[in-house]
């Protein structure tokens, strides 16, 4: 593959920024990747190898991959340093940024013409380099957030390097963005630190219900700090939103309309969000499947799914305390539900219908 | 298998009182199956089949599944009405059906000793006799929380009904299972669907997080309504405090210390939640594997799983929108990752190491 930049220099060795690195390596690329934190660095320099950019190289292009607080300070820098190259930020939150840009920076127009602002949505349960992979960003969206001053043919260019990574390009703008994320991503994160803070005392009777609902509680609070406060502006509101829906049903006693209302506001709400393939999401059906805990279960288990050719869109397994067996759902297309269950009967397995629903 | 009871009437045909029936038949006993919904009373006797106790057989218990705002009625009648069954009520909140049974029945402590309050803690998700499995039950907690009454060899019967159900017994105090289902079970389901009422317009850029925060708001409101307001008492005040720790988050605009203590909250907390195979929850290690989005691919790779003798403890499958390959990561014992992905990665699979986490 032609690499769209032949020499990048990427600034920020966390989980993003050396897995743009590793990815631009792989398909070609020589990559100068740069981190005040020396154990970073020190990562860094181990997996760039032969690909490192030299010192003295002057990089066609220059990821912004730092902590959002400190972005728009050497989002400058790099445009003024390198003043030839497209400097592309990929952080969190874009509208304080672009602000601070703005009014820290000089109102060069051929400056501001080259700083593209980005931001690729992958995985933050994890961070620092040694979680990072080339192909963190494969057939993940990566939003596209323009400015005025940037030209067709920078958009473009940016629209390139992200087709590259193996991602896809989505144009939204600035305010849009950080909408979105407030609702999708930063609402989410809280909600779940919320939940698991709260938690106390023994806790015998805890389902998979509490433990995919506190997953993201394990995030790095590193990487939230910067993000959550440059985005206090969408936040915000979004989370005033959010207690005022529970506070209503506890102001009204948990009464059957209140909770009617609230639970029917969620059902519809969670038909927006995107599905596998993306667009509207479909509806699968079900299949429930108990597997006894031991090696070579799960093998046997798809080996029979393939014998009858039918695809599996999606899985759970589910797990309680003091479980030795466990229960696996199989999500397939509707109309091959009935032929999956017959077959996996025969066979011996113990499966029972769910419903249709994902 | 000997059946506990030989004879049992279970009221309420929806997925807890239907899957009961289900194990009862299974395990070579007679059960009525009554439910005022001719819709669920049609297909509560078609499972029933030859199994099915008549009209005038007297049971040995009476398992009470019905909404819980109606149970204490119905348990107050069956205690008269068969004089030697033991009554056990499944509800999901004990509380207020305890106080409600004790001043709306007679003070009959005969007629008390035989009622058992328990709670099997299984799926919530879907409801109805259609989604009921004989397996419901299997190595799941099951509560039982005894009040001053109930002599020694009614907890017992208690206890061997609920093992030949397949879960495990749990003892608790009422008050102590009712906050904990507050914090396990009914808040969760509340922030899952606050979050989800939530969301508005398109959403181009969410992520698996946002999937696994919102699920449980796919839940019937009608099996809801009458367990959170049951629960309120107990409830409420554990959602202030949840509401409490965002408005401060809110109010401080996110600064950098009240975000740490937050998210360090958060995560302390998320370390109480059980893990399979209950107790201190085990530290997995994680293997990411890209897998192509085509039938049979999941039954080659558990295939390679199986020829290093690796158990995969728990597994994940992530797709985003507009994705044609998916992402699984594989929970495996730490000793048993590098074995693994050496094994996978010569076999030409994509992979690489997650982080230590589950």
């Amino acid at each position: 593959m032609n690499p769209v930049f032949k020499a990048t220099e990427v600034i920020g060795a966390g989980l993003i920024g050396t897995s743009i690195a590793l990815k631009l390596v792989k398909n070609g690329g020589f990559v100068r990747l740069i981190d005040p934190n020396t154990h970073h660095q020190k990562v860094a320099n181990q997996l760039m190898g032969a690909a490192l950019l030299d010192g003295e190289g002057q990089p066609e292009c220059v990821i912004v991959a730092t902590p959002v607080d400190v972005s728009a300070m050497v989002i400058i820098e790099a445009l003024r340093l390198y003043p030839n190259a497209i400097v592309i930020d990929i952080g969190s939150v874009k509208t304080k940024v672009l602000h601070e840009v703005w009014t820290k920076g000089e109102k060069n127009s051929d400056l501001l013409r080259r700083y593209l602002p980005t931001h690729p949505m992958a995985g933050r349960e994890f961070s620092g380099p040694e979680g990072a992979q080339s192909d963190l960003f494969e057939s993940r969206p990566w939003a596209i957030t323009p400015h005025p001053e940037n030209s067709a043919e920078i958009r473009e260019l940016g629209a390139r390097f992200i087709t590259e990574m193996g991602a896809i390009p989505q144009s939204l703008t600035p305010e849009e963005h950080d909408q979105q994320v407030a609702m999708t991503s930063h609402a989410p994160q809280i909600l779940a630190s919320a939940l698991a803070g709260s938690l106390s005392g023994e806790l015998a009777l805890s389902g998979q219900g509490l433990r995919d609902m506190t997953r993201l509680a394990h995030s790095d609070p590193d990487v939230w700090i910067s993000i959550l406060s440059a985005n206090a502006a969408a936040l915000g509101p979004h989370l005033q939103r959010i207690v005022k829906s529970i506070n209503l049903l506890i102001d009204n006693n948990f009464d059957q309309q209140s909770v009617l209302e609230f639970m029917e506001r969620g059902r519809s709400g969670v038909q927006r969000i995107p599905g596998k393939h993306g667009g509207i999401p479909r509806n699968y059906s079900s299949l429930n499947v108990v597997i006894p805990d031991r090696a070579g279960q799960l093998a046997a288990l798809f080996n029979h799914c393939a014998d009858v050719k039918i695809n599996i869109e999606d899985l759970r397994i589910e797990h309680s305390p003091g479980q030795e067996t466990g229960l696996i759902t199989l999500y397939v297309q509707t109309g091959d539900l009935s032929t999956l269950e017959d077959h996996l009967s025969t066979l011996g397995w113990q499966c029972t219908e769910g419903k249709k629903i994902i």
